[in-house]
C-alpha cells in the first residue's frame, strides 16, 4: 500500500488561519515537502512551524531565485522523485501550501506529476485574496458582481480593458509593477476605491490608503483591492 | 466597554474546514448570530454546530424567501439592531457566513450598519470557490493567469465575451441559469475544460464531468471551473 500525497494550505501567514483538517493532516503526516528559496527559509514551512510535530522528515525543494528559470522543471522533478520515494515506502506526504494549494500554487507541479500514481487528497487553506480583504475591512465581491484575480505584470493596457469591465478586482503580485498599476487606477479614477495590503495577517501586514503608498516601495506579497459599488441597502 | 462583533468565516460544509481562529471565537462568543430561511434550518448554523458549545444565545435573522424582497434591508435591520444590544451590554456576538463573510457573503450588511459603533474582527473562511477546485482535484489558476469569478445570473452575451477573454474562470450560482450556461461552453468549445462541482466538501458533493449533467436539474449551490491552460512544466 502507498502512502497518501496530501496538498495542504496553510493559509496566509497568522498560523491560527489553518483549517482543523490541515492541522489533523501535519499532526500525522510523517513526512513534509515544502518550497524553498535556494538561500534561507520557507514561507509556507514558517507559517506552518507551530503547528509541526517534532521528528517529521521534511523534504525541500529547492526553487532558483532567477526569475528566468522559474517555474523549475528540474526543482519539481526532483522533489517529485524524492516524494514518490517516500509515497511508495507507504509514507503519507503533506506538501506545504502558502494560501491555498490550487490558487496561484506551486503545488500543481507536484499534483501533475504524482496523481497518476498515487492517492492525493487536497486540502483548501485560505488565500491571501480573502484575508486581505478581512485584513482591509473591505468587501472583495458581492451579490451578482463580477471578480477579477488580474496579476499586475500584465501590460497596462490590458490592465485598464480589465478593470474598466468588471465590478471588482483584486490586483495581485505587485511589486515593480506597482507603479504602473497605480498609475492606470489614476486613470481610471478608482484610486479612492482602492485598498492597499501588504503581508496580509503576518506581523509586518500593512493595510493603507493608496495615497500613502510610495508606489516604488511595493513588496511582492502586497495586494489592491477595488469594489466599485458601495454596500447598497 | 462594548462587546467586538466577529464575522466568522465557517468554510463551504465541511465542519473541519473551519480555521482555527474561527473555532477560538465560536469556544467564547457568549452570542452567535446568524441568517436563515423564513422557515427551517440556517446553512451557516449547520456547517459551524459541531463547534457551538452548549448555552450560547442566537439571534437568528430570518430572510424571506421571495427574490424580490432579498436581499432584505428590514431583516437587516431588525438582526442588527439585536446584535447591537447585545454588544452595547458588553457581550461579544460572533455572526456565522458560510465560505468566506466578505466574498459573496451577506456579512456586509450587518457590518455596514455596526461598524462605525463598535469594534470588528473579521475571520476568513474557505470560500465554495477554493473548496470546488480541491473537490475536483483541478488547478483554480496558476502563474500570472487572469482568473474572473461570473455569476451564473449574468446575460449570455456578456457571459461569452467574459469567458473568452479570461484564462480561467469559476461561474458561480448555478441553478436555473445552468442550461444558457452550458450552451455558452459548448459554443466557445469550451465542455471539454470544464468541472462541475457542487454542495463541495458536504455529505452530498457531486464532480462530475459537464456531459454527465443534466441542465435542468442543477442546485443554486454549484459552481463550473473552467482553465483554458493545461498544468505546463
Amino acid at each position: 500500500m502507498s502512502g497518501t500525497l496530501y496538498g495542504v494550505g496553510v493559509g496566509p501567514g497568522d498560523p491560527d488561519l489553518i483549517t482543523l483538517k490541515a492541522h489533523k493532516v501535519l499532526q500525522t503526516a510523517p513526512v513534509l515537502a515544502y518550497p524553498a528559496p535556494e538561500v534561507g527559509e520557507s514561507l509556507a514551512r514558517r507559517i506552518a512551524a507551530p503547528h509541526i510535530p517534532e521528528g517529521r522528515r521534511e523534504i525541500i525543494i529547492r526553487m532558483p531565485l532567477d526569475p528566468k528559470r522559474f517555474p523549475d522543471r528540474t526543482a519539481y522533478d526532483k522533489g517529485a522523485a524524492e516524494i514518490a520515494q517516500a509515497l511508495r515506502g507507504g509514507q503519507d506526504v503533506a506538501v506545504l501550501c502558502e494560501g491555498d494549494p490550487f490558487f496561484y500554487g506551486s503545488f500543481m507541479y507536484l499534483f501533475n506529476r504524482l496523481t497518476d500514481e498515487f492517492p492525493v487528497q487536497v486540502v483548501p487553506g485560505i488565500s491571501s485574496l480573502l484575508a486581505c480583504a478581512c485584513a482591509a475591512r473591505t468587501p472583495l465581491v458581492a451579490r451578482n458582481e463580477v471578480l477579477s484575480i488580474l496579476p499586475a505584470p500584465m501590460a497596462a493596457e490590458d490592465l485598464r480593458a480589465r478593470l474598466s469591465r468588471t465590478d471588482a478586482a483584486a490586483i495581485i503580485k505587485l511589486g515593480r509593477h506597482a507603479p504602473k498599476v497605480f498609475d492606470v487606477l489614476r486613470d481610471l479614477d478608482l484610486l479612492d476605491r482602492a485598498h492597499y495590503v501588504a503581508h496580509a495577517t503576518m506581523p509586518e501586514q500593512q493595510v493603507e490608503r493608496l495615497s500613502n503608498i510610495n508606489p516604488d516601495e511595493v513588496p511582492y506579497f502586497a495586494m489592491i483591492l477595488v469594489r466599485k459599488e458601495g454596500v447598497g441597502i
